[in-house]
Order: structure tokens, then C-alpha cells, then sequence
């Protein structure tokens, strides 16, 4: 046996979880959050100290579908019930949905090209009871076209700074958004858009910045031509709200096609 | 003014409830119950005391998206806006769809003609997450069509003391299911089976029970025809489990076309 790096595919519903990374009360009681759980679980099923390090910082109560993480650990455990032995130590409110083998040199953080978000907007003076931690309730009607026109402007490699949360503590706060799509769906038990978010990195609050200035311009408080005059003025306090968490959910992250990294020497480095 | 009774259609996620009925602890604390709640909201919003009288007592954790109560008020709140007073004063995990003035003889228990109830059965490894609430997730595979040729056999007059929870307090155990109907979804994130239920009145925890039994012919551990035997030997140790509460919802309740009672005399004792 060797060391041998995995890459999980994990889903949750971040309603009960202090968010991805963990974390510490002052006082120094752990917060329940989604790396701890997920990690406490890969620690029990290869009776191993492991870290497992995420591509995605969600925050408290913000939902994943598709978030990705790494971590290392001599097992016997086949490949193929990597997965199931993992699930088996999880609570119900988090899920690996894939666990594969990679080179040893993957990064779930460094290596993803793209990621995509959705933000829902259940639309309308009906409440969403069940779903109420899943949709972000917006009683007034919103002008998807209008939003549309707004999202177009979004895309492209721009200077998100009015788009991030202060704080942010990134150097650059250049990204490409490589699409902004405004959904409608009908189907349901209310009207929902969602603001369909795809880029190469995210500022903190970003999409959730992004979905509420887009909300302001679907009510008619901004007009579409805002986002122009935010993107080379970079003022937070022009752009609109960050809004609520619950309804923010990471999609997917995308990846090179493996191997991530050929370099051998790496390789080498990390099967001890 | 004079004191007018009104029908209220309610819905509610009744995760963070326990059940309907108010009740209160052996030590005096009043639980979280959808029927205190909304009375609470009723009386702040007519400002005097109400009674609300529910249909269906559902349990802890069953949800409903058209539970029907009635109270007397003596207000002057127009009718069109009763439903918004109530709703401003309610926590977003209940809802008030409708409320309408009514006969002062209407009770929503006693003048019920038909219930339908949905189970919804979430089938498959994959987990529920944030569906987790509201469905009951079933590992194994189920035959449907088997599934159908039991609940066709439900259908009908019969005793279903087979079907009823220990300590059900009802004398006549001989109720009227009107359909039993299996429906397969397959557009969600798993594929899921609904079973659907209506009838004239239902025991204490009777769909829960029926939908256990189905379960069980679903996945081969009964035959089909087992609800022959259950219907005739009546024995409830002979039944499939009672099912979760979480996988429950109360979807409506008919009543005769208004009035639900004409007799004068009724009228003008109540309205005092």
C-alpha cells in the first residue's frame, strides 16, 4: 500500500452547518461545518489522520451540489467503496456523490479552471414553507429581460470590486465571469428565476452581491447600464444587496482532464 | 359588526412543528403546534380571543398545503384582507392560502366529505439532503405495478382496523377509501413514488400504515393480495410499518358546496 490522493465530489444542504471550513468558537468549541463532518467521516473509514482541503469556501448556510475536495490516505479499502464507506459515517445532510483516485499533485483549490453557482429567486407573495431554506423570497415581481440585459454586461473579464464583500483580502479583484444566465421555471409551486453564475474564481459574496444588484435591476430601482458604471467605478455601495445565503448553491467545479499535474518529482513527493 | 365564522385554508412544513393540536408539556410549556400559532396569529390579528378549529390533528412533522380551520371573529377587517392580517403575524413556516366567510354552522371537522393525503417516497442510494424533511427515502427498489395491484384492493368500504395505530379511540374501525393511486416522478433529483390516498375519513395513523404495507409489497416482502387478509383478519401485527411522518402532506379537503349547513336556527345561535 501506498499513499494515495482522492478527489470526492460532495453535495449538502448547508441549512445546518457553519458553512465549508472549519472553524472554532473563541471559547474553543467546534462549529458544526461541512470539512469537519466530512472529515471526521474520511477519518473514521480509513482509520488514518487525513485533511481534507476543499475547492470552494461556502458560507454558513449556502447549498452544494457539486463542491470538490482532496485528501491522502493508505487504504485497503477498493477504490470502488471509497465512496460507501465514507457515506456510511456521514449525517444525512451531506453526501459524497463521487470518490475517485487522482495523481497525487491534483488540487481541488488551485487546479479547478470554472465553477458554477445558482442563485434562486422564488418569486411572489406565496410563501415557500418547505423550501424556504433553498430560495431566496422575493415578494415584488421581478423583469427577467431586463435582468438579462444587466447579466449580459457581467460577462467577460472585468474588475468585480464593487462586487465584493469588504474584506475580501485578495489581491486582485480582476475575475471572468464566463456566463451570467437569468433561468425562468415555471413548473413549481411559485415562479422562480435564477441567476446562473459561471467564472474562473469568485470575490467573497460575489454571486451573492451579483444576485442582489441583478434584483434591483429586475424591480426597476437600477437600470441594466448600471452594471457598466459599477464595473469602472468598483463602488460596493453603488452595487446592490448581498443576499441571503439559503439561496445560493455551488453547481459544479470544473477541472483540466486528468492527470491535473504530469510532473513526476511531485509525484513522487506526495507517495511516501 | 357581529360575529361572522370564517374557513381558513392553511399550509405549512410541519418539520418544526409538533403536529396540529396545541398541547402543552406534563410541566406547563406550551409546544410549538401549527394550531397555536395560528391561533396566536388570529387573535392578534382580530384583537379579541378565537377558538381555531382544525379538520385533521396531523402529527409532529407531517406537512399540509390545504389544512382547513374555522373561527368566529367580530371584526372589521375586510374579507379580502383577512388572509394577509393573519399571514403578517404568522412565523414563514405556515401560511394562510385563503380565508372566506362562512355559514356559522360550517365546522371544518364534522362537515368534511373527502381528504387526500400524498406519501412521497424517495427511492434510491442517493440522498434526499435538502429534500430530507419531506420525503421518506427508501434504499431499496420498488415494483410499482405490484404496488398497484394493492392499492387498488384498499379501495372500497372496509374495517381497516389493520391499518390503525394501537390506541386509535375511534368506535367503528370502517372507513371509506374513495382512490389509492401510485404515482411514479421521475423528473427530480431521484426517482421518486407518491402514494395518493383519499377518503372519507382516516384512524390514527392509517396512510402512514397503508403506505408501510405498500412498501412492503414494493419490494416483494408481501404479495399483493396480502391486503385481502389484512382487510378480513384485521390484525394490525400483520400490516407493514408505520411509515416516517416527514413523508406526509395533507392536500385538501373537500366540503359540500357552501352552505355546508342551511338550518336558520344554528345561524342565530351563533351569531350573537
Amino acid at each position: 500500500m501506498a499513499l494515495q490522493r482522492y478527489k470526492l465530489t460532495i453535495a449538502y444542504d448547508g441549512s445546518d452547518f457553519h458553512g465549508w471550513q472549519r472553524q472554532t468558537r473563541p471559547e474553543g468549541a467546534e462549529l458544526r461545518t461541512v470539512q469537519g463532518v466530512v472529515t471526521e467521516a474520511v477519518v473514521r473509514a480509513v482509520a488514518q489522520p487525513v485533511r481534507v482541503q476543499g475547492a470552494s469556501r461556502t458560507d454558513s448556510g449556502v447549498h452544494a451540489i457539486g463542491q470538490v475536495a482532496h485528501f491522502d490516505a493508505d487504504t485497503r479499502i477498493p477504490t470502488e467503496r471509497v465512496a460507501d464507506a465514507i457515506n456510511a459515517r456521514l449525517p444525512p445532510d451531506v453526501e459524497v456523490r463521487d470518490a475517485r483516485p487522482v495523481h497525487p499533485a491534483f488540487d481541488a483549490c488551485t487546479d479547478a479552471l470554472e465553477k458554477q453557482y445558482r442563485y434562486r429567486i422564488w418569486v411572489g407573495r406565496r410563501r415557500p414553507l418547505g423550501e424556504r431554506h433553498r430560495v431566496y423570497h422575493c415578494f415584488t415581481p421581478l423583469d427577467a429581460d431586463r435582468m438579462r440585459q444587466a447579466a449580459d454586461l457581467i460577462v467577460g473579464e472585468h474588475d468585480f470590486a464593487a462586487f465584493a464583500a469588504a474584506g475580501h483580502g485578495r489581491e486582485s479583484t480582476i475575475r471572468t465571469v464566463t456566463a451570467c444566465e437569468i433561468e425562468q421555471h415555471e413548473g413549481g409551486a411559485a415562479p422562480e428565476l435564477h441567476i446562473v453564475v459561471r467564472g474562473n474564481g469568485f470575490l467573497y459574496n460575489m454571486v451573492r452581491i451579483i444576485a442582489g444588484t441583478l434584483r434591483e435591476v429586475g424591480r426597476g430601482r437600477f437600470d441594466p447600464s448600471h452594471i457598466h458604471t459599477l464595473l469602472t467605478e468598483k463602488r460596493r455601495d453603488q452595487a446592490g444587496p448581498t443576499l441571503p445565503p439559503q439561496g445560493l448553491c455551488l453547481e459544479w467545479i470544473r477541472y483540466p482532464d486528468p492527470p491535473a499535474k504530469v510532473d513526476n518529482s511531485e509525484s513522487d513527493s506526495c507517495s511516501i
